[in-house]
């Protein structure tokens, strides 16, 4: 038996020293390390186990720490193994990521059934989206019953976790009629579920509202065959007062069992290992254009364009030739 | 004097035959016209002529063609010289380009202060956003004020065109409160303007709620720097009845002045042109994913990728190396 097929049988036997060592593993980009852990992916996927995979996005201050300890809670109460990992492309940390600060997650994180993993620091998008993929499929080889991945909410980040999700999740915070919600233009696109927290004391009120409003915003946008009848759906929450939390995992187990049902939870896997597949040979491609010397030229060439001297067409053709003159 | 350097110079005299002649040969696709076509588009932009560029995206049955006949007829109206161009990737008409169908805009097809192109009939993406940024470029060259850059929302239309304009509008339709409006997901992201169109006779009352439906929606969404106070905005219009065409003119010289004198103007200009040169070496090195033998491997493997047999990231790499070993 070599190494990797051990590391992978203490996974799937539940060794949490061995599941934290795998995701160390998968985090490295040291090429030998990447070797092992293409070979530890192969080896869990087929184990075919599978969890519920939750994406979920939310600015900075919204709560998200918080939600996640009581909702993450809540589900290991129901008996659920939990596992959450963040997709966090900032190298500098924000403070919107709770992970960052496991202290936040007390309770949850001192909780046997649930397992916690912040973001490793590397910053190049590419890496964290194949990073949080390969530590998806260890918790699921590990028997995790609902992964979530946490995003903050930067650049394409969430792109990154809807695309990994059964179920994406949008998590706001209550806001005046006029104040502006600093919700990221088309981040809606992808929500399944919105939630508002804080929907308790004076901030009740706001939070009705605000359901409301996002309801409405909902209601202008086109329909997608992959919705159940009143789906995306807008829940207000507190996760501080444990309020909304079954009714969450409620709406989520409803729309969940209708994809499973009509076939769109497995045709949503099939085409979400579609996307990363062609995204990976793209990636493979455009290795080329985070060269070094690749970005240099680029670099070179970028003042003159801007400033209008240079066709963008010009100075492209120009940077391609060199390119494959470098070969 | 190259023929190249003629057919410039008739451009730049307002001759209209030579402005169709220049059109077509950067439609083409073949490498000698290619050739040709750099070498003008160079000559042209030196020129240093600019129009207002327009976008202006809305769904079929929105009214886009009477629209754009009032509102084009309205801007000769003031002595301006208006263009109008498709952004239209799609190779089977919808039936929702009005540009498919020139006799719908009889009037302003007619006025001789007035050009209109269709698109052309090339489905591929990258070639549809060349040919359209050239044909800008011409249209500029030749003296117009007005480009306006007709897009039917398919696929990543908007995106081409938003990334051309100096501003982007939505066109809309009046729908009742509970009624679908079909907005894609993510395009009010992109909106600096929404019309709702048909606010006229029994439509009228329908238009002012769809107004307030979507001022609100925007109001959820985050600020963006380049608008100024009351940005972006929604405006009620008749193209039928000729209302709201100098409201709409109005708004869309308050903010592109307001966008001059903050200077964003000229940096959105800049970071188009910076867009499209990243953009052509993207397409440059991604050339090769939409090689037959490329498209060929990944076909090859897709089945296995969906039904999991095989890693996304395994078969990638499979992919990626016989591309290289190709070479």
């Amino acid at each position: 038996m070599t190494k990797v097929q051990e590391l992978a049988g203490k996974i799937i036997n539940g060794d949490r020293r061995a599941l934290s060592r795998a995701i160390t593993l998968v985090e490295s980009s040291r090429k030998d390390h990447r070797e092992e852990a293409l070979e530890l992916i192969a080896l869990l996927t087929a184990s075919g186990k599978r969890a519920t995979r939750l994406g979920l996005s939310g600015a900075p201050g919204v709560g998200k720490s918080t939600f996640i300890e009581s909702f993450g809670t809540y589900l290991t109460g129901q008996d659920l193994r939990v596992a959450v990992l963040a997709v966090d492309p900032s190298s500098v940390r924000t403070g919107g990521s709770i992970l960052g600060d496991k202290t936040r997650m007390d309770r949850l994180s001192r909780d046997p059934n649930a397992f916690i993993r912040p973001s490793p620091s590397q910053s190049h998008l590419g890496g964290v989206a194949r990073y949080t993929r390969d530590a998806v499929t260890i918790c699921e080889a590990a028997g995790f019953d609902v992964v979530m991945i946490e995003t903050v909410g930067v650049g394409q980040s969430e792109t990154i976790a809807a695309q990994i999700s059964d179920l994406f999740v949008l998590l706001l915070a209550p806001a005046g009629g006029d104040e502006l919600q600093g919700v990221k233009r088309g981040i809606m696109e992808m929500a399944d579920l919105i939630l508002v927290n804080k929907a308790d004391r004076d901030l009740r009120h706001a939070a009705m509202r605000t359901c409301a409003d996002f309801a409405g915003a909902l209601r202008l946008l086109r329909p997608r065959p992959q919705d159940c009848k009143g789906f995306p759906k807008v829940i207000a929450v507190s996760a501080v007062q444990k309020l909304g939390l079954s009714e969450t995992w409620k709406a989520m187990n409803e729309l969940l069992n209708w994809r499973k049902e009509e076939g769109y939870f497995d045709i949503n896997r099939a085409m979400q290992a579609r996307f990363w597949f062609e995204e990976d040979v793209k990636q493979g491609l455009l290795a080329r254009l985070y060269q070094n010397t690749v970005r240099q030229m680029i670099s070179d060439f970028a003042g003159d364009v801007e400033k209008g001297k240079l066709l963008p067409s010009q100075a492209a053709r120009e940077v391609i030739s060199r390119i494959q003159d470098q070969k």
